[in-house]
């Protein structure tokens, strides 16, 4: 490697740092949907962008876009980027990272000129931590940051579209933040927030496909009433029949190879301590490569819920809230990335990856596909997130290695490798 | 039974219907400690007391006062009552009732005098709803309302001290509030809130002791991760961790005769649906007749939350908030309660009570003895909660046999029964 790229990686881990200070906890990074954070954190990336003569814009969707222009004014271009917005107590890196090392790349070219534009995307909205919907910002490219959406209203009872106009921004423009009809993919570095890459021992991956994920809510429905006073077995404890059913979530996913199954919310109410809970109101995701098992999963928890509400005489409801497909990712750029990452001298794990990401939205209408970057500890949504620099100096000589065969491919530039 | 005690009966479930509505929410009731329809509470029960010449005050802790005099003006003072305060969502009649009792009784004398006064109280504070700590109002009786629960602090951060201020008393007049050295005893009418007497076919029971209580807080603490991209042998979860830990509770408490264990709040951080939980905070009560039987159950589901937290290599922390002793009552009115009961033809069942009571506080200080009214289906601490009229009818007739039989019983009125 060289000592410039050595400054460069140095550099974009600073710019994620610094990125993370821009956050509505004081002590925890926060960025929800555009919240006041959210522009101070456009304004910085406008004054790196500066120098390089790249104007940034805000769509209409709070996504941030900034094209480097190609040799020639009519060409086509590719889309680089990732998520801006944050979990609570989150990390530096997720979804940040992918957008500062696109940023990066422009650096690198040092001003010359590809056939093709490069524009960064930073998106508004990928964790669905505001509105409990994941991807508002990249719906809004593809044409699917539709009324329903639009209206969906968070916990202070502000609507999607109220949260745009807030931010100074026209919800009747969203349409002209879709993608436009000449664009040739869409790349997205991300780091892993698993720990797969660090058990291969390798600094990098290409995804080929992004694994299908339900959400569900499930809620036991019990009956209240006096922790001293009523027996056992006379309780219609909503807290316990929860409890039963979480440790059936735990032991299916764990009898399934590749199987994830996450209960990651619990409220009860009414929640007093000398009081047996009425309701308990519970979260399941479930992921898994194939979707035939993830479906199977699905119903196989939801018949043990009804079986454990029943045996307790409980009642129980369940939703679904989300329920994604196994989405591929572009086979030719999925090869480009392999041999972009052969030449820095390392072996291309093959990955499906776990986590949803903007890719997944993206690949409806261009080509899309990721890299992964190692995650120690496979730690992520969580302030000790981090990334090697070693491994981030890679990220970027793949990335320089990535557009310089494309900038060569025919192929790729005609659009001929699209499906 | 008379029609008079009929009617009298009718009229003390419709003032509990009525007290019902002095609530500080619409459409259910909550009447937290000195909370302003606590105020309205006191102004109604002022109006039914009128007409009996017996004036109310209000005490510096807000429990009610009402002293009904005895034949001659030194004679000392026999005291019934109960709470006036409210859990969230509450029925009309826990508490309520036994302060409505009080004043039913005083009027079934139809001006008669006896050898002793009757004090009628109306705690302000039993359930602990507003400041976390139970008993408020009777810990003033018996000199233990201190300066530590003096500056206890509710949600929004007021003192108890300042709510004292704020409803217009003077926090320095708290010791005024305190037992008059020549109080006879406490009487307190309550609903069981269990299904013990259901079961048994009887209205009324008597209680001999208040079962000792334990609560405690657990947090299982374990490591946020990505929902999708962390297997399931690789996750610190510690919503699965406490899950496992409950099924263990209630496992624990089916196995121990009349062995009572609730989990009874859940709360999960950072509680996303896509987030493996870092941590669970839950609540343990516990309560047995025997001490040794509880403080064993507790000493067993900390050895086993520790074991499930280090199987699962995650840390544990737990704390007490409440650790109550039994407390018997007085044996020589439990004798003349039963007495009473059986007067009515009903057999009196002795009970212990699973839920704590004023009478456990004054029980410190004075004879103490309690009466429980069946409570259909055992639901209580819910707006269903109910009692029904002809248990009413046998819970005034049980108190006006009693009341002619402490009348009558000099060793009562020279307190020569007290331990």
């Amino acid at each position: 490697m060289t000592v410039d790229i050595r400054n460069r990686a140095l550099q974009v881990i600073a710019r994620c740092q610094r990125l993370a200070c821009f956050s509505e906890d004081s002590g925890s990074t926060r960025r929800i949907f555009l919240s006041p954070p959210m522009r101070d954190c456009h304004h910085e990336i406008a004054t790196w962008l500066e120098p390089l003569d790249v104007p940034v814009k805000v769509d209409a969707a709070g996504n941030l876009r900034a094209v480097y222009p190609a040799a020639e004014s009519n060409a086509a271009r590719l889309l680089i980027g990732s998520h801006l917005d944050t979990v609570p107590n989150s990390g530096a890196y997720d979804g940040v990272l992918g957008v500062i090392l696109a940023i990066a790349l422009i650096e690198e070219l040092r001003g010359q000129r590809l056939p093709f534009a490069i524009e960064v995307v930073g998106f508004s909205e990928e964790e669905g931590v505001r509105f409990g919907a994941p991807f508002i910002g990249s719906r809004a490219l593809v044409g699917r940051l539709d009324q329903e959406l639009l209206d969906r209203r968070d916990a202070q009872q502000i609507s999607v579209r109220q949260a745009i106009e807030d931010f100074g921004l026209n919800p009747a423009q969203i349409p002209q933040a879709e993608l436009q009809t000449d664009t040739l993919g869409y790349l997205e570095f991300h780091i892993e927030q698993g720990p797969a890459l660090e058990n291969a021992g390798q600094p990098l991956g290409v995804v080929e496909a992004i694994s299908g994920q339900s959400r569900l809510q499930f809620t036991f429905l019990g009956r209240a009433n006096h922790a001293g006073t009523t027996p056992m077995h006379l309780r219609y404890d909503a807290i316990a029949a929860a409890a039963e059913w979480i440790t059936a979530v735990e032991r299916t996913a764990r009898g399934v190879p590749d199987l994830v199954a996450t209960v990651g919310s619990f409220e009860a109410k009414p929640g007093a301590t000398n009081v047996v809970a009425a309701e308990a109101r519970l979260t399941l995701d479930v992921r898994h490569r194939s979707d035939e098992v993830r479906a199977r999963a699905v119903e196989d928890l939801t018949r043990e819920a009804d079986k454990v509400a029943q045996r307790r005489s409980l009642s129980l409801r369940h939703a679904y809230m989300l329920d994604e497909q196994t989405t591929a990712m572009d086979p030719f750029l999925v090869g480009q990335i392999g041999e972009a990452i052969e030449k820095t001298g390392c072996t291309p794990l093959h990955m499906v990856s776990g986590a949803g990401h903007d890719a997944m939205i993206l690949a409806e209408k261009v080509p899309a596909a990721m890299i992964f970057l190692r995650t120690p500890g496979g730690i992520s949504h969580d302030p000790a997130e981090s990334v090697a620099v070693d491994d981030v100096e890679k990220a970027i000589s793949c990335g320089v290695h990535l557009l310089d065969q494309l900038a060569s491919s025919a192929q790729f530039q005609q659009g001929t490798h699209r499906a």
